[in-house]
């Protein structure tokens, strides 16, 4: 069964992730949860991040807000990718926490998604397995089709609706 | 051997994929490179997406700037991961070409780099690709050692040179 | 009579798309409106972008969010007038969703108007077919009336209002 | 044979507009190229403005840069439809422009195209008149496929080029 | 009696100006309120602002948002000083106001206050007219002396309330 | 014979404001240009402002970069009106400059012009001077025809060179 | 015993430093907590200022908004060093207040902190101190192991929680 | 002697410190210049942020750009107070770096000076050095006086200069 943690910075940041959680346990994904400040427990982080693939986790999704170093800092000390969700802070809708999250320097790329996109992150991550774990492929397909099914419902909704307006 | 695909929205973005072609090929990797604009091709950009897992395509890189729809456009028409790399354009060094990518609506992820980030791209490639091919794994510590002997090499030269300032 | 296609990327974009709608009914002119994602259902957008000239679409107004390709990408496999209306977003009010949309690439342009305003969209689209239909212009002329006189209505109000304050 | 009225707000804006007028001229569209200025030339904005339709202009292209009023003030004197180009300015690469221009009020729309997007507007511009002058769709259509066969041409180029690196 | 005229684009601006009018009864000035707006009645603008000076305004203060022309329109038909509020639109702040009001092209200066600052508008206004009506200057000084009473009385209040905390 | 102090927070500004300077003289005005930093020298700035009206001054240019605090400091300290002119600095264009300047705090206004606008800060002082000293006016006039006859040549020219392209 | 000025542009700034006056507290440091407005009572300003480290004031904190160039005018009257805190205002939350501030002029430095956080205002303050009085120095470490023990908690709780799900 | 560390993430940011360090030498303060990535040599930075105290550093002052983690990753592991400088990128130059370093989270401050601001980050070291090292007091005053003359010297060239003009 593939692995990917979920690291927040901060418990407020749950939110974010929650939908991330529940989508990675859809696609049958084992989740490692942890809440990690790169700031206040920079050893707690080395120590997760520099054991992460001993403990069998394959992708990290890594979420936080403001100077939002976490993911950077993760990557810096393993090798298994690593998802940077910006969290929308009180600052110019997150965009502290995009740019110190994307403009990470040459050498340690973290691969960004937008504001608060935690259920992209899980996505991410499961086209990431994909690439290892076949079986997931089926199931990204059938999570497009529905995706595609409910835009076209709504099309079907909408264009009636609004006909006859 | 693994094989990345290096698209760009125009030939004039191939300078910030010219590093990630090397590398890939540093690593191993097998690269399909092309130009394909997601709006002046679109039938181009959509037969390759939907073709790319076939052709053995794993890992996609795509180079885009302004409205840089083309990561986005190829994402949503495959579920192999897609990278993008915002390409600094002459508006605001790329801020729109950067939230034409990362912003991706719920369901179809980018994963992005940095604005002009190709060697990042690159080696974002590889850490998904070491998912399937550990070879990769050993490579990618060792491209780490590397730079940190660089970071390391420079701190000895200029924290002497400094030093009897 | 004359025919615009007003198209939607979300169904959560409504709202800024009703006002239009009315206005394009309050001038006579059909509206096909319709629910259609570029990354959720870009089988659809093609499909539709390729038909819209046969099923007598003559001008598309599109509105989409965040990183917001809909009306760029029915650009590119048209050539009836586009015009895209940027929806405000959860990020900076939507300055991702205006980039997005009016920096298209040299070759196929998007008629942006101003962030929310579906109501300059609609007003757009009947200049442009104006220019066809003539009995659109004496509608037109008299609208701006209109505003002209609630302006000098208030003008009134709030000066002899004010006044003696 | 239609005809498109070009104006600049200053005559250091033409190099933004000469591509346009151009490709009016390639698309055998009759140009009326002006340098009015919204603000020191007020009353010769104006006659213009209300005289366009007399004389014959269909569509108006309006270039200015900085608090570039221009577009806006002639859309409010006329109802043909205005295309705005904002120009890039010395203040952040023309946001100032292109904000002054595509956030128009409620009721007088501008048709905003990309900071320096002179080509776009011109295209935008045939786009419009194609809706009255039929034989302009199939030239669009041609250009079209000129412009997919460079980007074809380049993909070629460009992959077989990189393909050995 | 000096006067002041105190034209808003929308009368949805008037909040922004209560206090500007309200200010400028306490110095003894002579207000005339009025709604304008520079793009759906622009031939009121322009009537207004050639007039002003005839019928005794001797300073303009206008307020606007989004493509906020308002104060540029009037400063290009009269030499009176224009003193431009910003109004803060539903777009990053009111940041489009501010730029499509300070960014005026050489030649024509509109006094730019802060975004919604309506008061130093108006004591902006009284600034100038002090130059001419020198009675005024001692009720700026007064002015003056009662806003740095109300700072000191704070400072005793919270330096004591703080102090033992 | 009228006066403005033009007032500058570091040598490196004098570009900025040359023509300011020349344009003042062209009008009749005195000036006194001064280098006065608000951070540096804050003392001479207080004795600058306190004393600035007993020694004649009746408008006050002030032009600064980066943290632009000089003329709301010596607004603070003086009632005669203060134009701002904020210089581009290594930042974003200014946007520091600008927001420094124009955001001042309810009570003391800037009269705030466009980045490196040190000629309109000119024309702005001319236009408040005017008001008390009536012989400026026409002057003021004059200028306006001039620059309105200079777009007009330009007009004629760029309009019949482009005719034939 | 060590004693730190914390010094706000408004009371309205109060909230954004009870945190820091707490802090401060809690170390065992004197506050002496000030009102002051660099604009409204600039001489108050300076008598601060140059007073400060007579009456033994060791760091000063200052919090403002808008063109917030308090802590600047303090810091150019002193050489005692000053922390900034620019506070977030109604535009762009708070971008103006930390340009303002942070942009300061060679020569005069302000210690810039996030917007709004007093806080950690606070504790560089405290940081500053320790290097004088060692006895912080303790008190720091000890606090860094309560916010550590605090994020390890919530890291338990959140993990297990979400470990079920 | 009173000793402080300079620190950069990369040599490309040595122009940035060159001053800082010059300046630090005329005061009379010991220098340990270094070379440290936070993401190329994690460990390295630990261990010298670990151990910075202990060999007698009594204040950091570090440099980077982009997603510039590097002041906030030491300042997680030492209460030294850690001086940021943002280092201008060739993105919104250094916004990125700017946001990424001052929006620290609650907890762990960096101090950040302006934009390439090593100068004033030197200064604002020897602020807080001369808390304890009084003798830095005397030469701080000395050098306000140097600056102020300076600005001094040019107020009189500049205004005789350019009062014949």
């Amino acid at each position: 069964m593939p692995k990917v943690a979920v690291v927040m910075g901060s418990d407020s940041d749950l939110p974010v992730l929650e939908k991330a959680i529940d989508l990675l346990a859809d696609f049958g994904i084992q989740r490692e949860v942890r809440v990690i400040s790169a700031h206040r427990t920079p050893d707690a982080a080395a120590e997760f991040a520099k054991g992460a693939q001993r403990s069998g986790v394959e992708v990290i999704i890594a979420a936080a807000g403001k100077a939002a170093h976490l993911p950077g800092v993760l990557a810096s000390m393993t090798t298994i990718p690593v998802i940077g969700v910006p969290v929308k802070s009180s600052f110019m809708d997150g965009l502290d926490s995009l740019l110190s999250m994307v403009q990470m320097p040459s050498g340690i790329p973290v691969a960004t998604v937008g504001v608060n996109a935690g259920e992209n992150a899980a996505l991410l991550a499961v086209q990431m397995l994909a690439l290892k774990h076949p079986e997931l492929e089926e199931k990204l397909a059938r999570h497009r089709t529905e995706m595609a099914d409910a835009v076209r419902e709504k099309d079907v909704k909408i264009s009636s609706q609004m006909g006859g307006r």
